[in-house]
């Protein structure tokens, strides 16, 4: 395969990590058919931290834009967030939270993670739930990881319209709208 | 006041306890209009345990007949359950279950509490949450006592339409209905 120059590669580089927030260096390097080493050295030439303190670093700045709880209380840790306008969480199913039967994830678990995403999201003082309309699409296992995104889709007054998507890898497991009610300005 | 026979007042008894399984001597005596103690010699009379000991009672002969999940899996205090037909429980809201800023309970709290109800409450060896489409009508706040009850409204197939209203006193504060999928036989 023909050698991408340096300035090319690095403009690429930037470009992935726009699109893909969390690829790790491994991922990039299978992206640009460069080897690891090149995208470190990448990395470094443009000032770009490795994934794990890019992480930090969004989970930092989300963290102190959050104004309708304390950050602590979202469920799942909170990986980014534009407030009032979209926020993504992460959430391990652990074996506290599966039926004893079946293994299965319990369904308030994956509604928690999202209503607390969807609540954290919103710019105002104070706001809660009015309703929600969910969907499980199929039973989750313990051990998954669950990324949920949530986007803000409208405003009427102090009526927040939010969908939340819940996936495992590229698999939809759960969907939620719900219409968040702000108490205050 | 006239005086009421004693066979027509205990009979009133029974009557009111069909109505209100959980009512106190003292509840009973003020709708029955006599003094608490006549209610509890007429309950020794009829061999009716005292409400504490109903309680317990049904809720042991509820917690026997679950069969989708352990009875402790239950969120809240699991009061009856008639399987496949209804079900009661009551969720006392304890400090941990509310949002530090405002007191407010956590709405993912009241929908366990449904959620974990209304799945109990399937005659199948294994159920799943399909859909849910849920309000809440009024914030709830810390020590509320949530009484929930379920009520299988249709079954299609391994399809279970499932209601479920939740009241503090008198007042409802959150309603859900479920689509929940039974996995076997």
């Amino acid at each position: 395969m023909m050698r991408i120059p340096k300035r090319q590669r690095q403009e690429m580089l930037q470009e992935k990590l726009r699109e893909g927030l969390f690829l790790t260096d491994e991922e990039l390097a299978v992206l640009l058919d460069v080897s690891v080493q090149t995208i470190r050295l990448d990395r470094l030439e443009l000032g770009i931290p490795e994934l794990r303190e890019r992480t930090r670093q969004l989970a930092h700045e989300a963290h102190a834009q959050i104004r309708t709880m304390t950050s602590g209380e979202v469920v799942g840790e909170l990986i980014d967030l534009e407030l009032g306008q979209a926020a993504i969480s992460m959430l391990t199913v652990t074996p506290d939270m599966v039926f004893s039967k079946t293994k299965i994830a319990r369904g308030h678990y994956l509604f928690a993670q999202a209503n607390s995403l969807a609540l954290a999201m919103i710019d105002a003082p104070t706001a809660v739930t009015g309703v929600a309309n969910i969907k499980y699409k199929t039973p989750v296992h313990m051990g998954a990881k669950l990324i949920a995104k949530a986007e803000v889709v409208k405003v009427r007054g102090n009526k927040y319209f939010v969908w939340v998507k819940t996936r495992i890898d590229s698999q939809e497991v759960f969907r939620a709208k719900f219409i968040l009610v702000s108490l205050g300005q």
